[in-house]
């Protein structure tokens, strides 16, 4: 017996990360639809570091959630899809350990190749 | 006398952008929504290269015109917002010279400051 496990889309990849987002399952998004390795940027300015490879990008969201003391709110806009690449609004409001409530908003533009997340980048 | 100008939300120079791309009006993009800084980058598989300056920019969006023998269509998705930045995905079918015909979609980040775009980035 063979099975075959047809490449998703950038749109279907996008409506799932989507789907996964609004839940919260940010972890489950890298898991299931990050390449092993994908690069993630973060802008210069950012409280966590640019990563490579999926353990690095996975130990990196692990670290961002650490530093949430109360998530209040947040929103994950539905996704604009352009070729391999789609993009996502995204706000999070939020109180930070040692640093208080804030409202962070930014755009994430995430590259797909073969049905998987070769790359994310924020912009904030 | 004096005149006051509202300077203008992030949503509010997305939707002048998508207003204009609709109707093909890309140089009055430049023209009325860039910033003298602005940078604009492309990736190094580009036909055209990045440029910095809104002289340059605007330089760079007519070497992109003149590559093109016959436009045959193209989309401009509506913006997501995300703070001080916007992403639109954007489709064109068209004819290059020389190069036969081709259907580009693109991911586009636009940065907002001031109520001008300080920088646009381009995704494919």
């Amino acid at each position: 017996m063979t099975t075959t496990q047809k490449t998703m889309t950038t749109q279907e990849v996008a409506d799932r990360l989507v789907e996964l987002m609004r839940i919260g399952q940010v972890q489950q998004v890298q898991e299931e639809l990050y390449a092993d390795d994908v690069t993630s940027t973060e802008p210069s300015h950012s409280p966590v570091a640019s990563a490579k490879g999926k353990i690095a990008v996975m130990q990196k969201g692990a670290e961002f959630a650490g530093m949430i003391e109360t998530r209040h709110g947040g929103s994950f806009s539905d996704a604009v899809v352009g070729g391999r690449y789609f993009s996502c609004a995204m706000t999070l409001d939020a109180t930070f350990k040692g640093k208080g409530r804030m409202n962070l908003e930014e755009i994430c533009v995430f590259e797909v190749k073969d049905g998987k997340i070769v790359s994310d980048q924020f912009f904030f």
